[in-house]
């Protein structure tokens, strides 16, 4: 099989989601840490791996792809079972739609990066990222109380958990009031039960 | 053949992707207008449709999907041809990888709603959204350099040519310095003159 090296954060969700991704399709990769508080991703080496200076990257016999959703597209195709994505079309949106309404609604909003340009004072930064994530959740929680089941969508694991999970951990460093979104939180806590999100989990690496 | 209703804005650049996909795909539809500066994205009714209270929502046989970027993919599963995105998955990355850097990485941090509540001095949303399309358009100049021909991957149009021409329309808005992008400027410029750009340009809708 081929090497695979990714680069990533512990507490970056990108990274986060293409961590568990890797652990479910039972891939065997290095780990490479780039320290976001110590502003490795601008270093020059690691801006010319990713082109976009974000985490996380995947490196495939020495050829990098970036964008935690696209990687996981490229996953699905290259090694279909265990599946992450339904079958017919129509799934495949809904479980797209919640993926995407988290990882461009949500994520980008509450970026370290970007809350430190929206403000120099931390109490602002925060409830910026607090109210896109509310406001976003809300939309969630709304799709998942429609079409979830054990996990987001039906009985299957897919995308959209793997974007949910590492979101609402990030919710909950933010102090983003959880009981709002009660199908979510369900989700969340069987998904933290398993041994692929635990084992992809921030935790992990700092226990 | 289904029946297709696609709410929108003309200067909605995820709705102007959605409008240039169905008309490359040679698909009918009717267009819904959701006037953003009159609020309607917010009326119950959009929102219960959209779930998000954002546009474009494509509504097939009565059923509603939203994100831009999901109903491209869905749309590209149903009708593969005229095809948007390549066959390798190698190659499928790199697109997405261009696309999701403009969709997730830029889009979402010059929506009208994001810099307003940014800041309320209008100078200050300007400068916020400037600073994030410079950044990020950066890295997709880069990438282009590298992968780039007539389109932004290569020789075929593709998810990646149909989010960055919407979103150097908008740079320009923001009197981004677009001679930073040569590489971008010469695709833009190529595509603006196809049939199908123009036909779902923002103009198209006010002239």
């Amino acid at each position: 099989m081929v090497e695979m090296n990714l680069y990533h954060y512990y507490r970056s969700s990108c990274s986060w989601r293409v961590r568990w991704a890797l652990i479910l399709k039972d891939m065997d990769f290095n780990l490479n840490e780039v320290h976001l508080l110590k502003k490795q991703q601008s270093e020059p080496e690691y801006v010319r791996l990713s082109a976009t200076g974000l985490v996380p990257t995947l490196v495939v016999d020495g050829v990098a792809y970036s964008d935690s959703m696209a990687i996981l597209e490229w996953l699905e195709e290259k090694v279909p079972s265990p599946a992450l994505l339904p079958t017919a079309p129509s799934d495949r949106l809904r479980v797209r739609q919640m993926a995407n309404t988290i990882a461009s609604g949500i994520q980008p909003l509450q970026n370290l990066g970007v809350i430190r340009k929206h403000s120099r004072f931390e109490s602002e930064q925060r409830s910026f990222a607090r109210y896109w994530i509310e406001k976003r959740l809300s939309a969630v929680e709304t799709l998942v109380s429609r079409y979830g089941g054990r996990y987001c969508y039906g009985a299957e694991i897919s995308f959209a958990d793997l974007c949910l999970v590492p979101q609402i951990y990030n919710a909950a460093r933010f102090d983003v009031d959880l009981d709002k979104f009660p199908s979510l939180m369900n989700i969340y806590e069987f998904c933290r039960r398993l041994d692929s999100c635990q084992k992809s989990a921030p935790e992990f690496f700092t226990s």
